[in-house]
């Protein structure tokens, strides 16, 4: 982490009143924290979120200030970001990232989000990553530096064990230590240590019985004494219930969504109880110490204030590289027949379905993004073909009160917008509740004349999905399968055209059984920026060729997923992850569960082959490989390679084999490379609850290389001490 | 123009019904004449307008299609085309509007828009691009050029003597034939000759008392004969008003903004009369082979039609060219003791002025655009000063319904948008008449608080301007001033400090007398597209040098405006042009009346040196000259040279010099470069009234090198005989 000079906090600190303290530790707005105007501290402001820097509250209630200057960027979501598997360009979304926080003057940009996805049902899930803690370790990292390139602080969320969305104020989670610290934290210890995130949040969930916001085990043991981590702890917005739990345990900063400021528990209820002796002032000097340190490494303050960046948003080259992202996350999870990519001089396209049309960015949650534009794919598929092309367009399905997002979702000037949202909501509410059997009517004309086009048109782009109605903060989603009777509607379009190519948007896996097999070509995209329906025609149009992989596994059924298998999800009071170890592939792959799409899987237009592999040990230190990779098809791409360690022998039962390395290289048709690369020690290690450490089992352990975990074209055995 | 295959139109002709033809003839749709679609004849299909393809209406009838694929790139305005003086720019401009036409599958788009700016006053000024003839005939020329690169036709308009919109359906317009070929007929002729335009628009009022739509002077002797158009010539919609005369012209389509498109005049009446022997086919099948014509060099039908351009809109790329044009359309107008451009690190910046917030795109009439987004100044200067900037906004004036454009005016996705809008003009319109004193006191308060923050604050802009309440089709200005008491606001302002920047965002000249003196710095902006905000914090934060040029005049009073001083304007039933041939410059400088801003006249944040002028006769061909210019200053920046010509001696009254040419070149510090120049023999010449032609008196010329009208660096005496 940056070293400040500390004698500037402790010279600060001592001029300092308990009053003063106090305002900094708690929100003094409902994005900011207090300052000391004579001290020249200033407050520090934060900001929503992962996909954008939210649009402006009014800085003394949660309602929405209506502002005019707070349209910004839409980036692809933290779970588009994964498919990328791509380092650079997670680096590159933070840097968007941060330079749009900072240019709309915020100090913390509350993002990434990288709570391990337990379940397909987790509201949040489209801001978190992956299933998986290595690829989460290496993205978070990236983007965090590249985020706090720009003087402005990440915040990575939300510590810990945070994976639904259900009573998710008050649920008590547990688990093994050994999914604890093999699953669970890993992802947050590199974004502290490698990463050097400034600031974390605490989760809204208990964890083993006390709020994770004033956890003594997670933010004390854990998070300062084992990562030694001097960074800020803030709360997540409403997070804190106790003024002494809170006080006590190493949070910095308790933040809220209620106006009365002075009554937060870290305000006046504080400052009365060490009045009162039953708090001491020093455990409010190790906070304000923490938030200062934020505030030297931010410039905020100090010496190197005038050379503070200043950031600046909605930047054409920051449009440039959203499209980047966006393109590189797109997954092609099935391509028979090569009916991908379509033909960009087709006479006629049809495109059904209103996921093809729906604006999805001001959605979700805190993740909601007042986007200066959104590329849906519709537009992006128009734009792409031009006016040579009649593309007819028939929504498919009905989305009940979908245009209260759509219309007024984020082109406000008026003060009224938060009203004017829930009235036109309660009137949709009531128009369905009144004629359900009219709305009936609706879908299934909708889902007749979309079926009929299919029949009539030889090109057919089908684009269903979720969108943030189901992957949403706050809930978790009910059902695996698609909402709007959209399954029936692919059935039928696909046996009307059974050329249809498929595309589902969504924020997390979706039941695909009933037509995985049916339909030929399956495109998958994440919640994917404001550029997202471009980079979609782009790969159907084979402008650019896909190279995105899954991030996390999409079970055939629910029931496959272990957390609703063996575990508990998504009940309220306490949840027990009885699945241990076993999350996504690991579970898979150990038990010989076929997914739908198993993890790491993603085809390209090109075909590579993998060859040479070598691997040596390195001296107790780990261990070498190095492996060829040639692009035999015709077109150029790019290949994500994953590396999977296995340990056929062990005293703890282990999955069959886990993810310890990725790389992505693009190659020419024809270019062949070597790569190299190092696993260090700790690939080969597990979680010893007895020893409380992790601890290498010395022995053989299988290297594999592959194109995905069920799609390994190589291996080699190395004995490792 | 370019040649086509005339067998193709003979052979089709040949197997056409009267009835097919005469569905060529006419809108069959609200911007679509008919085809045959046995004979594989496509609808030609067109679209508004010159600052980006206008929305989609329902094919048959005057109602909003609401359609989510139309957003589309939103360009600089004509206007602020020709401020750039960059033959380059129109050109690139044209490029991007055409192929955004062509992307959304137009065949004609109705621009540019050339009429000359004769009065201030006139509604759609800020479509047009100048009051000069030359300005005009080498930027459309370019911008056509660039348009039909993309197999989509430009539809230059409105031809012609349409300089008003008051009484614009039926007013009789006349001048003398001298001012017709000397100003406003020589930007359309070189459209034709040097642009090459695929078809042309008749203009709504009537010349010498036929309708322009009809008019056999105008489409027949002028167009068709003298320049031998063999182009396509539509109608405004609702240009013709009787079907004999309408036939009988050269006019080709009828269009209209009926949905009976059978009654149209070029309809079922012409099928009549043709029926009853009053109108010979053989003058619809002159039109349908113009039309037959203008497909065939657009590929729609013929050989070529398999290599017709797709064109693409709402890329990336077309935003970059569009900022570059938007940069080099702004005029520094004035700038004393240096206050621009204002450095990027201050710490406080206050933004006064409901213009710096207003969004423009979705105004105007028919060259509203439904823009994928617009930055606003606020917008812009936000964007270009980040976070280390306090930027306070206060709007400072009170603008009425405002917010019927802001708020839906292209953000729908529902069918009742038009009711929606009339609905809340009509809220507002009852509100304000109800309020009018509480909509005083509201102007008061906001005056006072934005007069206070400017007291308060070192740096202030101020934006102010007209928007598109004022600056519209269909209706000419009632006042030269400022509307919404903008006047006192810049007054008090500035009063309170006099270092304000004062930013002018307008269509058209206003009055600025009560402020020219007191503002230290004014920048003018004209309507700049949707990087427009981004362009003008560019220029006021140094990031790029200004270079644009006033396109017109800007008189001190409306009453020193030729058309006004002598002539009639904006009144009903007929108008004549008394002033003839001393339009702008012409009579200012003749005159010596000193305008506030004079043609020409634009300031950089460099100087620049003019020197070595060399002229010499070319033998009977007109003039060679050459000059050297210089960078002085420290900035890298452009200078545009115009070259004017003066006939001190001469059988007729001449203007005291005409702009002849032009040229734009890029400096950096210190560097020069020698320019050369050809003048045509045509550069001096007038015309002549008896023998109707142009005429070159031979004698003495003077040629005038300069950086505006009165900003004369360098002249020379030259004989030409």
């Amino acid at each position: 982490m940056k070293k400040v000079n500390e004698s500037v906090i402790e010279e600060l600190l001592s001029q300092m009143t308990l009053e003063e303290k106090i305002g900094l530790i708690h929100g003094n707005g409902i994005f900011r924290s207090g300052g000391v105007e004579r001290l020249g501290i200033p407050s520090l402001k934060m900001s929503d979120g992962p996909m954008g820097v939210r649009r402006e509250f009014e800085d003394n209630r949660w309602f929405l200030a209506c502002k005019t200057d707070d349209y910004v960027s839409y980036l692809p979501s933290n779970s588009a970001i994964a498919a990328t598997w791509n380092k650079d360009l997670a680096y590159t979304s933070g840097q968007v990232l941060g330079s749009e926080a900072r240019g709309r003057g915020k100090d913390v940009i509350l993002a990434p989000g990288i709570n391990i996805k337990r379940s397909p049902l987790c509201g949040r899930n489209f801001e978190y990553m992956s299933e998986d803690p290595k690829l989460i370790e290496e993205l978070a990292s990236f983007m965090i530096q590249g985020i706090q390139e720009n003087d402005v602080a990440a915040c990575v969320k939300h510590f810990a064990v945070n994976n639904q969305e259900t009573d998710r104020l008050a649920v008590d989670t547990d688990l093994e230590d050994r999914a604890l610290f093999e699953i669970y934290l890993p992802g947050f210890k590199a974004a502290i240590k490698n990463g050097e995130s400034y600031s974390i949040m605490g989760a809204y969930n208990k964890f083993r019985g006390a709020q994770c916001c004033e956890n003594s085990y997670l933010l004390g043991t854990i998070l300062r004494e084992e990562w030694e981590y001097d960074g800020t702890i803030i709360s997540d917005w409403g997070g804190v219930h106790d003024t002494k739990a809170a006080a006590n345990s190493p949070l910095d900063i308790e933040m809220d969504v209620k106006p009365n400021f002075d009554e937060y528990n870290m305000a006046n209820p504080l400052l009365e109880a060490v009045h009162r002796n039953e708090i001491s002032e020093a455990e409010i000097d190790k906070k304000v110490r923490n938030i200062l340190r934020l505030m030297l490494r931010l410039k905020m303050i100090g010496e190197e204030s005038e050379q503070r960046e200043s950031g600046t948003y909605n930047m054409i080259s920051h449009q440039q590289e959203i499209l980047k992202v966006a393109r590189e996350s797109i997954i092609l999870l099935k391509n028979e027949e090569d009916r991908l990519p379509l033909k960009k001089n087709i006479k006629k396209l049809a495109v059904i379905g209103q996921n093809a049309n729906i604006l999805h960015a001001a959605g979700g949650g805190s993740a909601e993004v007042k986007a200066l534009y959104e590329i849906s794919p519709l537009l992006g598929i128009r734009m792409e073909l031009g006016g040579n092309t009649e593309v007819t367009y028939r929504p498919g399905y009905y989305v009940s009160y979908q245009k209260v997002f759509d219309i007024i979702g984020y082109q406000e000037t008026s003060t009224d917008v938060m009203a004017e949202r829930a009235k036109r909501k309660q009137v949709w509410l009531e128009l369905e509740k009144e004629g359900k059997e009219k709305r009936k009517a609706e879908e299934k004309r909708l889902r007749e004349e979309a079926v009929l086009l299919a029949r009539e048109t030889e090109d057919v782009i089908l684009v269903v999905g979720l969108d943030h109605h189901q992957d949403m903060e706050g809930r978790d989603r009910k059902r695996y399968e698609l909402p709007y009777a959209q399954e029936k509607l692919i059935e039928e379009v696909l046996d009307a055209n059974p050329n249809t190519i498929l595309v589902v948007c969504a924020g997390s896996p979706v039941s695909m059984q009933k037509f995985s097999n049916k339909a030929k070509t399956i495109v998958w995209s994440y919640y994917n920026g404001m550029q997202g329906g471009k980079a979609l025609a782009d790969v159907l149009f084979g402008i650019v060729n896909p190279s995105g992989k899954l991030p996390e596994s999409m079970p055939k059924e629910l029931n496959d997923c272990p957390a609703h298998k063996f575990g508990e999800f998504g009940t309220k009071g306490s949840v027990y992850y009885n699945e241990g170890i076993m999350v996504g592939y690991r579970y898979y792959d150990t038990e010989n569960i076929t997914p739908e799409f198993c993890f790491g899987h993603g085809l390209s237009y090109t075909n590579f082959t993998y060859k040479n592999l070598t691997v040596r040990a390195n001296k107790g230190k780990g261990a070498f490989l190095s492996f060829s990779i040639r692009n035999t098809g015709k077109t150029a791409g790019a290949e994500t390679i994953q590396v999977y360690v296995s340990d056929p022998v062990c005293s703890v039962k282990r999955p069959i084999h886990e993810l310890k390395g990725f790389t992505k290289v693009f190659l020419q048709p024809g270019e062949e490379k070597e790569l190299m690369m190092e696993l260090k020690p700790s690939a080969f290690t597990y979680y010893c609850t007895e020893s409380k450490k992790f601890v290498l089992e010395g022995g053989e352990f299988i290297i594999e290389v592959g194109s995905s975990s069920r799609d390994i074209r190589l291996s080699k055995m190395v004995r490792i001490e």
